[in-house]
């Protein structure tokens, strides 16, 4: 029987691509829209079946009046783990493959206490939200974890994370994959928050920035409806770029960092240097809230440095939205004011005429819809669907 | 027959996606490696030997002592026009599909005369340079077109260019197509240099910068291998990027400007204001290799400041590399020297560590090898084929 330049079943893979839009299809029309011969479709169905990517059902009455057999994308048959974990809070959820939420999760988790008790907290947790649904570990086709620091993509493995201790060069990929069953893809939290924003934006915003201002301040980039890591992986870390007129002294060791200025730890900082009581991002925004006029102020200016880099980057990128998101962007208009006013007086009309400068959609569920959905995207590819599938 | 979802003959380009690495097949093997029925093989094998992308020959005997019929790439089967068009001069070649230049051109050619004039020489052009090496138009599988001006890549038509007064929204590709008999692809200058240097570096280099530093300052942008246009196509604009602590007036009526202070045009204001005879950035660099010390200080600063730009664009991006092209790169290490110096001063380590800060490879071929690869990878993509080969 054929099979791919990979060794595996070249076909099963591009079949599920035609059927990922929902619609019912017969072999025959299968075979026409695949340019797979009659038998190989038939094949590939069968693998397709029994490994429940596929359901089959009676269609419509033909002319010879039997109804012909038609096949169907199985959104309900596998299910997606995924975890957003930040400094000190982690958000879990069980999702079908259409990125529908069936269970879901949020509390205190934290990562300073090595890599194996958290993921091994991280595996009972994901047992307990199936068995909610009645599912099991059986029915997970992969899962996606965001964590807070930078990600080795490809190895799934924490770089010099400074939150992070202990987790430096960790294979979270194999030791949390032993324990599910499934394919695990990590990437850092940021990006997995652009992905989840990119999904609810929809492929009209394919060339998007999600800004996430907290403690401190990093971006996701999707280029092309793709996620851009960079060379090392370390795309948007636009938190380090040296502010115009600053001397504030960085965590990075360098003064005048975007972060340094208009990062939620740094805002804090600086309430406590007048006197006020804020420890993190949160209460500089609580503070805000309850009608503080330092807090106010240094909001606002923290939108306007925002601003001031961004406006570069949108000469260079020319994206067709920018999305904040974090603790500080709770502060709502207050800071997207301040951004939206600097970018627009310093960046090239064409590149702001159509420019979306909003809060995230999805909040606090970004990361773990874009955890999904990077688990999504790499399960269903044809070639990894043609692996699964070695019928 | 099998048709593909558009109503085209799918699997043919496939086959051809399968034999583009050179290596010569049997119709077993390709049915094996595409998973097409053998049937579909062989018809749409005839369909791209009729169209010169494949040649069929005789293969290695096999054990029945016959020996099998195999088929391969035909590299030479078409040839590509390449167009490079400046502000006053034009590059020409023709190429294989393998990139290799078959024939070349470089003149005076203004295309401030409007679209008509300049488009009708670059036919007759191209016309003479094929005859000169035994081919005519109907070997041209496609053109592209590089233009000094913003490009919507889709439709190929200039947005308001500011130095090609009649051009705006003049359908390129519709005029020349007809006059070619082939399809034809445009994009802006500085975007097909990035091809080129792109296709030049190999794919270690995917995520590529090429900054053009001329009379203007532009870049053109490779994520992921891929050429970032942005969302109106106008990212790489970077020549407009705000420049700290300068209030220089630009062309483009704002001050600071990156353009402002290191472009070629503004050194040669500079050198003039001073009493130096220097028409434009060709004359800066001629100035500097004579010795001029007041030409030598502007070209390192301008260097200096073109760093201070893509210091944040590093962070932002993480590249693997950023190549300086154009008249003022011409200065070498002068200006190379001052980029880097102030990137890696002011870039984060993890983003600076493997950059490559260099020269570009190409030269003044960039544009037209980019424009090759522009042409090749749209008419040799597997939906493109399919259309071709209607058999």
């Amino acid at each position: 029987m054929p099979r791919g330049s990979n060794g595996q079943s070249a076909g099963a893979g591009a079949l599920l691509a035609i059927l990922r839009d929902g619609r019912a299809r017969t072999r025959g029309e299968l075979a026409e829209l695949s340019g797979l011969s009659r038998s190989t479709v038939a094949q590939r169905l069968d693998g397709l079946i029994d490994h429940r990517w596929v359901v089959a059902g009676e269609g419509a009455v033909s002319s010879g009046g039997r109804p012909a057999a038609v096949y169907t994308f199985n959104e309900a048959g596998r299910v997606v783990l995924a975890a957003d974990l930040g400094a000190t809070r982690a958000r879990l959820a069980v999702l079908d493959l259409g990125l529908n939420v069936l269970a879901e999760r949020a509390g205190e988790l934290p990562v300073d206490q090595g890599p194996e008790p958290t993921l091994g907290w991280l595996v009972t947790a994901f047992e307990d939200l199936l068995a909610g649904i009645g599912r099991d570990l059986t029915h997970v086709c992969g899962a996606g974890v965001g964590l807070p620091g930078p990600v080795e993509h490809g190895s799934g493995r924490p770089v010099n994370p400074p939150i992070m201790p202990g987790w430096d060069g960790f294979a979270v990929p194999g030791w949390l994959g032993e324990r599910l069953g499934a394919p695990v893809l990590v990437d850092n939290d940021v990006n997995i928050m652009a992905l989840g924003e990119h999904w609810a934006a929809g492929p009209a915003a394919d060339h998007l920035i999600f800004i996430k201002i907290g403690t401190g301040i990093g971006c996701g980039i999707i280029s092309g409806g793709r996620l851009h890591r960079g060379a090392q992986g370390a795309a948007g870390d636009v938190g380090h770029i040296r502010v115009a007129a600053s001397e504030a002294p960085c965590r990075c060791g360098n003064t005048g960092c975007l972060e340094a200025v208009a990062g939620g730890a740094s805002m804090a900082a600086a309430l406590r240097g007048a006197g006020v009581e804020a420890g993190g991002s949160r209460d500089v925004v609580a503070l805000m809230r309850a009608g503080d006029l330092r807090a106010t102020r240094l909001v606002r200016q923290a939108g306007r440095e925002v601003g001031a880099v961004m406006a570069s980057i949108v000469n260079f990128f020319n994206p067709s939205v920018i999305v904040i998101g974090g603790a500080v962007a709770e502060a709502g208009e207050q800071v997207l004011a301040g951004v939206r006013e600097t970018i627009y007086s310093r960046s090239l009309p064409l590149a702001t005429q159509h420019l979306g400068i909003r809060a995230s959609e999805l909040g606090d569920r970004a990361g773990i819809v874009g955890a999904a959905v990077m688990v999504v995207e790499h399960v269903l590819a044809p070639a990894t669907i043609d692996q699964f599938v070695t019928h």
